[in-house]
């Protein structure tokens, strides 16, 4: 019998709530909470967590998995509230969009007994809140596992078994890379977003710019709906890495601008003709990194997660990474970092 | 009996064909026709068109409305080649996203016996050709019509028909509004869109990023693999508008710059939120222009179609905006363009 808590119940953790009910998991007691008793309730309505604890306390005491889906600043406080009643063994994870400082506060305030790894599912949709919520959102999602230097690799493994669980694909990285990374595949585009709408938006002729817009302007614009909480949350826990890949993101505009200022329309239509076909093999599927995405023997999801929640997580040293291959995965993540530029 | 010509058989030539086919016109015949032989066979095995001519030609010969859905730039050349060959009172429009250099283009090229109304579907997806067309692509889309000042109202009457058969949103507007609005909703989103790939793509850290790429960069970078030939002709037919807007952009990407650089907590927080919110209005209907989206009385789709072709545009006199309402209409364009920065 295992309890699973999930703290923050919107958008993300409502999502989780229903993609763990999918999974059909034997034996396991999902608990819900959420500080806004409102959104509580409307996760508890949809379907999303069979009951909503009235305090954080309540929620995660005799848990086994404690995930946190708030918005990342909010992190440090729930962890401080939730350390001194976490059972010892529990593995606590989160769903925050940056990593660094998540990682730091979990080393400095969760308790030596308790297991943090960071996680991060790379999924979201226009529309945020538990009404939103969906069980298929991680479906072949990527989900960023960001196990810390000296993490217990069952710990690893648990949170392995609920990103299978839930159909996202499990894919390792470490905190320093995962968040600059992240500025360029996620936080630059939620920039650009919100400064297109606000082009848009911000121009007297907005009426008549709202009228001709298509599903370009709907698609391109789509990440300016976030929770501000998010999004806020992210640009101040991630600036440098946002600022770095800002500028070269507004260089390279001004690249595109030059050619079409110029006219030059052979350098033009290479780079559009180039463009369009790498972007249609990212379709067919990503590169493959130097490193395998996952290094441990998954089992089928729904297996593990059942296998998880009976409780055998610490005793499935299959699936644990031995030292060895941590300490290769160290030299590639050393090069990785040194041409990230 | 009507013909219908499509020339230009790529995603919106072909998703014309199956949007006709599915409003059931009576008593229609459509022919397409494409100078790539293996895409006008790839149309015709999609059921987009029954048929295509074997030259443009023969496409055009004795039809009632031509649809020229190419790229911008080779609309000039099909002009040429289709001018002596169009029968008295033809309707011709277009499909391409400029209109100044296209309505110009006709006002030159086609002879005083037949009508040139400009068309832009508000309409696309990731992929191009024949084989991604489909009939509900212009469901609920705005669909720009743009008249010559001296058009001839049934002809106009001819594209409002088309336009709610296919199911999109006919929306009246002028050659140079279309050009700057459209820059604003389209072409730099476009860019934007070719710019935050190539920024990935190009970084020696792309397979890491690939791999953790979810639907915020996918959706975003979906502009980037559109058909590289209409990319490169909207830039050069609507140059100037791009570049204004595309400054006007990167100062707003500076404005978001800054108030991350300086961690400006709470006027970040506000933008963001106000952002979602003018977001969420957007979603949940666009803002009402100053006339009516549409002067004439629209009858339902599947109808206006049928009567289209059974040969009564030119009688339809209710659906005709009189001189006074082009007057006002005038007074009011002026009155955009003026307020347009």
């Amino acid at each position: 019998m295992g309890k699973v808590a999930i703290i923050g119940l919107g958008l993300i953790g409502g999502s989780l709530g229903l993609a763990i009910r999918r999974a059909e998991p034997v034996d396991t007691e999902v608990v819900g909470y959420d500080r806004d008793g409102r959104v509580a309730a409307s996760a508890v309505q949809a379907g999303a967590v069979p009951k909503a604890a009235r305090t954080v306390e309540e929620a995660v005491a005799g848990a086994t998995l404690v995930i946190i889906a708030t918005p990342v600043i909010s992190i440090q406080k729930v962890l401080a509230e939730i350390a001194p009643r976490l059972r010892r063994g529990a593995v606590v994870t989160d769903t925050a969009s940056t990593k660094l400082s998540v990682m730091g506060w979990a080393r400095d305030i969760l308790p030596p007994t308790v297991h943090f790894i960071g996680g991060h599912p790379m999924a979201g949709k226009e529309k945020s809140g538990p009404q939103a919520a969906e069980a298929s959102l991680f479906d072949d999602r990527p989900y960023a596992i960001v196990p810390p230097k000296d993490a217990m690799p069952g710990a690893v493994s648990t949170v392995v078994d609920l990103v299978s669980a839930i159909g996202a694909r499990p894919l390792f990285v470490d905190a320093e890379e995962h968040d600059a990374y992240a500025a360029a595949v996620s936080h630059v585009p939620l920039v650009s977003s919100i400064a297109l709408f606000n082009l848009a938006r911000g121009s007297a002729a907005w009426p008549e710019l709202a009228n001709m817009a298509g599903p370009a302007f709907h698609d391109l614009t789509r990440l300016a709906a976030g929770a501000p909480e998010m999004s806020h949350d992210i640009c101040l826990t991630n600036r440098d890495n946002i600022l770095h890949w800002l500028d070269r993101y507004v260089d390279e505009l001004y690249r595109l601008r030059s050619l079409i200022e110029q006219s030059d329309a052979e350098t033009l239509f290479r780079t559009l003709a180039e463009t369009q076909l790498e972007r249609e093999s990212l379709l067919a599927g990503p590169p493959r990194r130097k490193e395998a995405d996952v290094d441990v023997d998954l089992p089928s999801p729904g297996e593990a997660f059942t296998t998880m929640i009976a409780g055998g997580w610490i005793r499935r040293s299959k699936e644990v990474a031995d030292s060895l291959e941590e300490q290769a995965k160290e030299r590639e993540r050393k090069e990785r970092l040194r041409r990230r530029e």
